[in-house]
C-alpha cells in the first residue's frame, strides 16, 4: 500500500478551480466545448504528462492519460470522472474524482510500483450536458451508446449545430465512432465522486461504497378539473384539480417506502393553474421522479403510483392522466467490485457505508463495457450544482486513498 | 305587477358593450376613471334621463338616477351595481345588474305607477378595483366605510397618485365625504348580479335568492424543509416541503365540509421551490381562501386548518408557518328581505334556489346603511372575469322582472 499525496491533490483541485469562475451568479461556468474547458483540459493534461503518463484526446474529446503497464496488452484499469461543470456549479462535482484519479496514478508512478495492467485516467467530456444537453456524452460515446445521428441533429445551448461546434474544437463528426473502446480494452473502471446529497454528511460517514447507480422513471401527469370562484363554489360543486395531486403526492411517499428501502419517489414539480388565492384550481400538472437500485422496484413503484392516481381520479370523478416520460436503466455494481471497493475503503480506516447513487455518473455508461466500482465522498449540507457545493479536502484525500488501494488491488 | 321590457334591456346591454372592448386579449377593459368608463357612464346617464330620472354624479363618481316619489322626503328604494370591468373581463358582471335596475325604473316610469318612495338606480364606481386596487370604492364611500387617507396615499395601476387621477376626472379629493349617504336616506337596496360560479348553471335554476355575501379569511403559509437531490436522498433522509402542504390541502377540504354546508376552503395558490422534477422541494408557499355565510364558521374553519397544519408540521418534524392575511366581514341578507325577494322571484315562475354569494358585491357595503336584497342570474359554465363570461338574456330579463316585483313591493 502506498500513500497518496493529499497536499498535491488539494493544490491541483484549487488550481483547476482558477479556471472558469463565473462572472455572474457565483461558482463555475465551465461546460465542455468552451475555451475555458479547453484551458482546464490542457492543464490536467500537463499534470498527466508530469506524472509520466502518455496523453491523448479521443475522437469525442475525452482526455485520457495512460500509465503503461508491464504488460501493455493487458486490459486497462481505469479511473475517471469529468471536469466540466453546470452553469454556476461547484468546484468538486467531477473535478474531485478526476483529480483523485490523477493523484492515484501520479503516486503509483512516483513510487515506481510495478503493475502488470496499464492504468488510465479519464476526464470524460460533457458529463453535465450543460453544453449540448447530452449528459454523459464522453462516456456514452466510449461505451458505444451514442446515437450519433440524434446528437448531430441537435443544436447546443448557443443555438449552433452540434456538428459545427465539434468541428470548431477540432473534432470530426464523421469519426466519433473512433472513440468507442475496443471490446475487452478495460478490465475495470473506478470513479470517485461527491455524493451530491446529504446522507454521508448526516450520518458522519466519510466514504460511501456505491452499490449501484439508480434506475430512473419519470412520470408526468395532470388533473383537469374546473376553474371556479373559490368563494362562490360550494364544496360539493367543485372539481378541484389540486386535491387529487395532493393525494397522490402523499400516497407516493407511502408506496416508495413500501416497495423497498432503496426506492424513492418525489413529486418535485407542481404547476397549479390559474394559481391565484381565490380560484379553485382548474388544471394542475405534476411530475414524479422515481428511482431505485433495482429497475424492477422502480417499475413497480411507478406503476403503483399510476394505478393509485387513476383510482383517486375515478373516486373523485375528475379527469386525470399520467404517463412515463423517461426510463433510464441504471447500473448495479457487481458484488465482487463492491467487496473490492469496501476492502479498499476499510484499509483507510474511516467510517463508511454502502449506499446507492441517486444521480447518474460516467460509471453508469462504463458499466456497459467493464466492471465498475464507485466511491462517494460527503457533500457538506448535501449541496451540489451550486456555488456552495463543498467537501472537506481531507475527505477527498481519504477517498483518493481508497481509490488507490482499489486500483492497486486490480492491476496485478 | 308590471312587465319589464326585455328587448330594451337586451339592446342596452349590447349598446353598453360597444364601449371599452379590449384591443388585445378579448373581452372588455373598462376600469373606472378612464375615458372609456366616462363614455359608458354618460351613455347610462342619457338612458336614465330618457326614463325621466334626475341624474347626478356624486363626489366619488357614483352615477345616480332618481325617479322622484310621491313623497320626496320618504326613504329611497335603490337598485344598482357597477359598469366598470376588470381587464379583459366580460360584458355581464355589473352591467347586468345596473341595466336591470335602469330597466325596472324605466318600466315603472313609463307605466306611470304611483310610488310613495323615490327610486334610485346607482352605477357604483370602481367596484372591481381594476383602476386603484380598491374594490367596491363607490359603495364603500357612500356607506361611510372609506379610509380616505389610505386611499389617497396609494397610486393607481398606472403609477399616478390616486388624488391626481381623481382631480383629472373632476373630483375633489378633499370632498369625497360628500358622497356619504345621509343617515336613513335609503330604505332598501337591491342588486341583481351574475352568479360568477356554476351552481345555477349546474342545477338548472334560473334565479338565486341570495342569503348573504360570504365572510372571508385568507391564510398564507409556508413549509421550509430542505432542497435535496430527488434520486440521492433516501425517503427517511428527506425534509420534503411539499408533502405537508399536500396533506393540509386535503384536510382543509374535510374541515370545510364538516364546519357547515355553506363554508368553503380552497388552496388556490401553491408555489413550489425549486420546482424541478429531480429535486425534493425545499420550500413551498401556499394560500387558503376560506369563506362562509357566517363569520364564526369561517373563523372556526380557518383556525382548525391552522391547528391541523401545525400538527402535521410537528408530526413530520418540519418547519412551517401559517398566518391570517385578510379578514373581511361579509353581509347577511335580513330574513324579511330574503322572504321579500323570494316572493318577488316566485311571481316570475322560474326555478330558483336560495344560495350564498361567495364573491363580494356593492350590496355588501350598502348593508352597512340599509337593508339589502340580492338576486343572482346564472353564469354559463360558471365563467366570470373573462371574455367568455355569458348569461342568457332571457335569464337576465327574468331576474330584472323579479327585481321589479321586489322594488314595487317596497315603494308603497
Amino acid at each position: 500500500m502506498i500513500k497518496i499525496n493529499a497536499e498535491r491533490l488539494e493544490a491541483r483541485l484549487k488550481a483547476l478551480a482558477e479556471i472558469g469562475k463565473a462572472e455572474q451568479g457565483g461558482g463555475w461556468i465551465r461546460p465542455a466545448f468552451t475555451p475555458q474547458y479547453t484551458q482546464a483540459r490542457d492543464l490536467v493534461a500537463s499534470w498527466m504528462e508530469a506524472a509520466g503518463m502518455k496523453v491523448r484526446v479521443d475522437a469525442i474529446g475525452n482526455l485520457i492519460g495512460r500509465l503503461e503497464g508491464d504488460d501493455p496488452s493487458a486490459p486497462v484499469v481505469a479511473m475517471g470522472s469529468h471536469i466540466d461543470t453546470v452553469n454556476n456549479g461547484g468546484m468538486f462535482d467531477g473535478a474531485a474524482g478526476t483529480m483523485s484519479g490523477l493523484e492515484v496514478a501520479a503516486s503509483i508512478s512516483e513510487a515506481g510500483i510495478p503493475h502488470k495492467n496499464p492504468i488510465e485516467v479519464i476526464a470524460f467530456v460533457e458529463e453535465e450536458g450543460a453544453r449540448f444537453g447530452e449528459g454523459e456524452l464522453g462516456s456514452k460515446t466510449m461505451s458505444g451508446g451514442l446515437d450519433k445521428a440524434a446528437l448531430l441533429a441537435k443544436k447546443g445551448y448557443d443555438g449552433v449545430p452540434i456538428g459545427d461546434t465539434l468541428r470548431a474544437y477540432g473534432f470530426d463528426p464523421d469519426r466519433l465512432e473512433e472513440a468507442v473502446a475496443p471490446k475487452g480494452y478495460y478490465k475495470s473502471y473506478f470513479e470517485l465522486h461527491i455524493e451530491q446529497s446529504h446522507v454521508l454528511d448526516s450520518t458522519g460517514d466519510v466514504l460511501g461504497v456505491v452499490e449501484g447507480i439508480a434506475s430512473l422513471i419519470w412520470l408526468r401527469g395532470h388533473v383537469k378539473g374546473k376553474t371556479s370562484h373559490a368563494g362562490a363554489t360550494p364544496m360539493n360543486f367543485r372539481k378541484d384539480s389540486f386535491i387529487p395531486v395532493a393525494m397522490i403526492a402523499q400516497e407516493a411517499e407511502k408506496i416508495a417506502k413500501a416497495v423497498s428501502d432503496n426506492t424513492v419517489a418525489t413529486m418535485g414539480k407542481v404547476q397549479v393553474t390559474p394559481n391565484i388565492p381565490n380560484a379553485v384550481p382548474g388544471y394542475v400538472e405534476f411530475m414524479f421522479d422515481v428511482r431505485g437500485l433495482h429497475m424492477p422496484d422502480v417499475e413497480k413503484c411507478a406503476s403503483l403510483i399510476s394505478e393509485r392516481f387513476y383510482e383517486i381520479c375515478r373516486e373523485r370523478e375528475i379527469e386525470g392522466e399520467i404517463e412515463q416520460t423517461l426510463y433510464l436503466l441504471g447500473a448495479e455494481v457487481p458484488d465482487k467490485m463492491k467487496d473490492l471497493v469496501e476492502d479498499a475503503v476499510k484499509q483507510v480506516g474511516v467510517p463508511y457505508r454502502r449506499m446507492m447513487s441517486g444521480a447518474g455518473h460516467d460509471a453508469q455508461m462504463m458499466a456497459r463495457i467493464t466492471d465498475i466500482g464507485m466511491i462517494f465522498v460527503p457533500s457538506i449540507d448535501g449541496i451540489s450544482h451550486a456555488p456552495q457545493e463543498n467537501t472537506k479536502f481531507e475527505d477527498i484525500a481519504a477517498g483518493a486513498q481508497a481509490l488507490c488501494n482499489a486500483v492497486l488491488s486490480q492491476c496485478g
